[in-house]
Formats: structure tokens, sequence, C-alpha cells
């Protein structure tokens, strides 16, 4: 099994200051081709850590990725720790120089300084991996049989020289084992209830086949793993074996694909040829934001109201005022008249609403942070659920968000009287 | 120097199905009360990475904090190998015990079984911390005068522990350094630009003061960070370098606090008694997103328009069909037609409009993808401006949301003419 290793340099991701998206990705990508994952680290701008992390990470993984610490800016000292490293002396990179200078006069439009040019060195007893998206060349390495490959922090830049250039690379150096991912989304049941549900078939899996559990803002994603030699095999092996598996789940499953509840609503709104739309209060746009940030989402999402004061929720989505002062925003026949109004509103065949308090003030007796109204429906139906969720404002909005869609989905596909 | 590590467990998050979160957050903490970060590191559910990750760290941190791996489910191994490296065995906790019954009896209301109860079970050789947010307990240990503790995966209940427990102990077990940080947002100018007009600063900075470049989505933080040992005089320090960074800066500060731009608009907002809403199509609802994660911002955000399709930016924003039809919907006046309408519909003294196309589709010769139109304004003034990013669908909407909000910084601040 060939294992990679993944470093991640810099002071502000060691800090928290900013959060690392590049080394999940980037794991992902070499998961598909075979590579094994041995560990991701972070460390800091320190000369000597990045140092025994090389030396401890080389011993161990065949494949050892960097990024970060590229930047023009003082506080990087990769570029001179690798020359040293590798035992190179720092020249100027004819490809990189062209780059930096046609990225400075034709995209930037601004002049250039020294510190730009800098970019374009590179140590000599390195493979120049050339940025089509960026200033900072990536570099491979080789020592001791060991490939090292650093790439700057910026991730647009990173995944473009990891799609054209490293996993290729990869591919054709090391014969790689094939591994292939199943998986599929529940709602609705824990993670230790479903564990002895389905105790009997984990158990019974063969050595090469593992199962995960993934949880996932109040759902669970179950993933099957196969790995082994022949692709078609593990594919065969895996299909019957997740067959089982979703037999076993389907009371709670959602879909049987590795895909977001947005992802699996757009597919079926797509294939019915109808529209949604939203009208939110303490989702605050978020719903839509899920629901928009699938490319083509434009076939079946026509809008949002975003009714974060009482007077919106009048105006354009015209719940009573009645309404609104006897059993106030945050009830059952809000959301239900939020979800009449949006349908007139926005002229969509589905809407959803939310009404809650996220916290951490607004609470009080009878409705404490964390109640939500949800309401999904059409022209002829709407249903209302209550909700309680007991955490912080973000992930308080999050699972009114997961929790909606999943009404949605379950409404759509008419089985909107189990509840949640 | 104190030093710690955050070792994360789980297949999950090494191989990136999962962003870790909860390591960043951790950092955050460790580094306010003065404790130095040496490393973090994600390691599969594996018996031998785990234990030989727990002998390297332990090595050169003093700290080893370790989250994930304590779930109820059968892909967990971490206890029992915790049990055998600290050289003790698993007895029940009779305080863990009465937390798993009393969640399942009073808050979940569902029966308890087998699997449930065997997370009372802790090794003997360690000191339980109560969860009090969920059914698995923190533990720790001691071994050759360093200390480990392990706690669950699910952020919550981290974070209660952390708060509660684990950080006033490491306080109290250790003599620790300040630490004190000051940061500024930066927005409008170049990373390496920058670094060449406060080189002189950056160098003459004493030992003990740090500047880190931040780059966030096209804004930049600086962040200066002082160690030493008498807080007020670091603070004193810090104060003095942080006044000269913000003189030699102020053309492109947005804010001199380390917080977001949603967050410096809401203040500004409250502190002028004034209301804002948005009319969003390319962004989805994502601007109403961000204003909103911030509690209390129903103080100032009265709603949103998501105009996804053109029938609502004509029904309910008002834009004029004729303007759509040969300007089309990504436009200069169809962007200020829209700030219009939403400060009708909405009734408040600001709007911020967004039209753009954000792929990976949708593009043309003349309107490529990433062609974004912003509009910001009152009832007095609309400025708008003309934007093009060239990245990936989410980063492209998470790029004209900052910018949205930056436009509108600098119109509440009477700085609109500059642009950016």
């Amino acid at each position: 099994m060939i294992q990679a290793s993944i470093i991640t340099i810099g002071d502000e991701l060691l800090i928290g200051q900013v959060i690392d998206t590049n080394s999940a990705w980037m794991a992902q990508e070499l998961n598909k081709i075979g590579v094994w994952m041995k560990r991701r680290i972070a460390v800091g701008d320190t000369w000597t850590e990045i140092w025994n992390v090389l030396d401890e990470e080389s011993s161990g993984a065949e494949i050892i990725l960097i990024t970060g610490g590229l930047g023009p800016t003082a506080d990087d000292i990769t570029k001179p720790l690798l020359c040293e490293y590798f035992g190179g002396k720092l020249i100027v990179d004819d490809g990189a120089l062209a780059n930096v200078k046609n990225i400075f006069q034709n995209i930037l439009k601004r002049p250039m300084i020294e510190r730009n040019l800098k970019q374009a060195e590179v140590p000599d007893v390195c493979t120049v991996i050339q940025n089509r998206r960026g200033t900072a060349p990536g570099m491979w390495f080789e020592k001791n049989g060991r490939i090292f490959v650093s790439m700057p922090g910026v991730p647009n830049e990173m995944k473009g020289m990891m799609t054209n250039d490293v996993l290729p690379a990869l591919q054709k150096r090391f014969v790689l084992p094939s591994i292939v991912h199943k998986t599929l989304l529940v709602a609705g049941i824990g993670e230790s209830f479903l564990a002895e549900h389905i105790n009997a078939f984990e158990t019974a899996l063969p050595h090469h086949i593992k199962l995960a559990y993934l949880p996932n803002y109040g759902m669970l994603r179950l993933r099957l793993t196969a790995t082994g030699s022949n692709e078609k095999i593990l594919n065969d092996e895996l299909t019957i074996q997740f067959n089982d598996l979703k037999n076993l789940v389907s009371e709670w499953m959602v879909i049987d694909e590795d895909v977001t509840i947005q992802e699996a609503i757009g597919k079926m709104l797509k294939q019915k040829n109808q529209t949604i739309g939203t009208a939110e209060s303490c989702t605050g746009g978020y719903i839509a934001h899920l629901i928009t940030s699938i490319a083509g989402s434009s076939d079946y999402f026509k809008g949002s109201i975003v009714s974060y004061s009482n007077e919106i929720k009048e105006n354009v989505l015209h719940v009573n005022e009645e309404t609104l002062s006897s059993n106030g925003a945050v009830s059952e026949e809000t959301v239900k008249q939020m979800v009449q109004g949006a349908l007139i509103t926005l002229n969509t065949d589905y809407a959803i609403a939310t009404s809650g308090i996220m916290g951490p003030g607004g609470g009080s007796e009878a409705k404490p942070v964390g109640t939500v109204w949800i309401a999904v429906g059409n022209r002829e139906k709407i249903i209302a659920l209550k909700f309680w969720f007991r955490f912080d404002r973000m992930r308080n909005i999050e699972l009114t968000a997961t929790n909606a869609l999943n009404m949605f989905r379950k409404f759509i596909s008419g089985k909107h009287d189990s509840g949640n």
C-alpha cells in the first residue's frame, strides 16, 4: 500500500486563525487514486519543526505533499528550507518567471516589484510544476525513493496543480490499488441504534470491506470502502454488500449516493420539472444559499423571501397581523402562512418556511432558545413540525436548514406523515 | 514555553470526508491561555498509527489533546487503546453512567441499549471529565510528566469540556506566558504590495513581536502577536506598534479589530440606528446568511429578497421588464433597480444587490463566468461596480458577498467614490 502524508505549513493554520480545507480535499483526491492516507499534519513557520516533520513523515510515507509557506511575504520560510533540505541552490526558473510577468502584465495589470520576481526562484534540485492560476510555482523533489511535492496554500492554485500535474504523475510513478467507496445518507435515527440494527451485517463484512459512520448535522452517512487490485471485482462485491445495507436501513434512507440533501432534492425537482422557493425567518437565507450552492439550481429554485422582521412577514408574505400578535412569529400558524405566502409571492410549486429562536438571546420559558417551527407544502397540503435544537447559534441554523430540507424531501416523496 | 499537540482520530477526518473544525478552535483557545502550538495531526482509526503518534507527540509536547474515536460504534478503537497505552483496565464510572442514563431518560426519551451503557466505561488510570452535553466522557491521563486529554469529536461536547474543565486545569497546572494578539482587516491591496509598504515597520519589530499575513477571501488580516511574561507591559508595547501599523495601512483598513466584515457593518448600523436589507440574485441568500449569522442582527437587518429568477426581480423588486430584456439580469441598470426595489419592498435605510454568473455554466463571450454587478445604496444615492471573479462557484459566491459587504462598508463610511 502506497502511503501519503500531507503537511500544512503556516502559523495561521496551526493556531487556528484560518480553517484548513486544502488537506481534506487533497486527501480525498489521493484516496480516489488508491493512495492510502497516513497522516495530516499542521506545523508552524518554524525551521526546525518543518525540518523534523519532513524527516519523520518520509520515514513512513512514500509521498509527502506540502502546502503553504510559499507566498511573497516575510513570514514564509519554506522555500529556503526545502532548498537546504534537498541540498540545492536557488535559481530563477524561466517558465515561472514568464508566468509571474504574464500575471502582472495581463491579468492584475499592476507593476511588479522585486518581491514578486523572487517567486520565480526555485531550488535547482526540483522539477518545477507551473502554476497556471497564481505566481508561486510548485516543486517536485525526490530523496531516498520518497516523493515530496510543495505547493502554494491558495486553494484553487493547489487544486490546479494537483489535478493537472501531481495526481497524474503519481499514478504513473506507482502501481496503486483500487479503492471503491459507496455511501448512503440516513436521517431520523441515532448512531448507536443504527449500529445495533446493522451489527450482524457489519460483523459479516469481508476483511477488505470497511464500514464507516459519518455523522453530519443530524444526519448520518454510511460509507462502505473496498480495497483490492481489480476495480471491476471490487465494484461487484461492493454492490452486493451495498444493496444489503440499503435494505437494512431503508426506513431511514434519504438517498443512496454520496450527495448532500440539497443535491438529492434538486434531482427530484428537476425530474418532476417543478419549482421551489423558501420563506426564511430564523435561517436568514441559509436554506436558499444551500440550494443555490448547487450549479444548475436556477432550473428549480425561483427565490426566497428572508422575512427577518415581522413587517416583512406581513407585507411580503401576507402573514396575518392577528396571527403574529396572538400566536407569535415562532408558531405553527405563522410558518404555515409563510408557506402560503411564499407559494403566491414566489409563484412556485412548493415552499419551505422556518421561524425560530437561534440564540444566544431571545428565548423565553414557553419558547426557549432552539425552538423552531418548520413548514413545507404546496397548494394542496402544508405540514408543520416543531423542533428543539440545543446547540450554538450557527449549529442551530444548520440543523434547522437540514431538517427543513429533509422534511421537504419526505413531502415530495409522499412520506410526509412520518414526521421526523 | 509549554507546547501542545492536538491529535484528531478518525478515518473520516483523515481522508477528508469530514472537515475538521475542532482542532482550529482548540488551538485558538490554547493560544489564548499562553500555550504554544507544536503540531496538529490527523490519524486514522488504526491501532499502531494512534499508538505511534502518542509516543511521538509526547516526546516534544507537554500537553497532548485528543479528539474523536469515542462514539458508540464499532469503528471506534480509541478507548481500549488508551486503556492499554496507560496500563489500566476498563471500569464503569458512576458519574458517567448517571449522565448516560439521564440523557436517555430525560432528554432523548429513548430506551438505552448495551452499546450506550458501554460509554460509561473508562480506564481506571484516568481522571474522568464529565460530559454535560453528550454521553461520552472525557479522560485526563498523566504519564512521564505529560498531560493527555481525550475528548469526544462532537464539537459542542468537546467545547464544553475544554471551557469548563480542561483549560482551567491546564492554567492551574503550568506557569504559562502571556500571549497578546492585535489584528486588523485590510481590503483592496495585494499581499506583496502591502508587505513592501510595511517592510521597514516589520523589520524594526522587536524579537518578541511577530507580524502575520492572513489572506481571507480577497481581504487580508494583519496580526501582531507579542509573547512575554507580563500581560500589561505586552499590551502597552503592542498598542504602540499596532497604532503605527494602523497609520501605515489606513488607506486600506476596514476595521482595527479581529472581526468579520459583517460584524463591522453590524456595529456601524447599530450605532446609527439604521436598517439594511439585501436583494440577491447570484449570491442566493448568502449575504443575508452572513449578516444573520451574527447574534443580534435583527436590530438592523430586516430581510432579503432572493430573486434567483427574473420573474421575482420584476414582481417583488419591481425591476423594469425592459431593462431585463435589453440590458440583461447581469447589468448595472438591473442591480441599481434591485437596490431601489429592495429599499421599498423591505422598507430599509440601505440595500445591497448582486447579480452575476457564478459558474460553471451560464457564461458568454460578453459576460464570462465570474462576471458580477454589485450595487449598494440608500434613497439618495446608489453606487454600482462590476467585478470579474475567476474561481469555482462557491468561491465566486463568497467573493461576491465579501466585496458587496465591503462596498457597503465604504458607502456607509462615506468612502464610496474610491470603488474597489
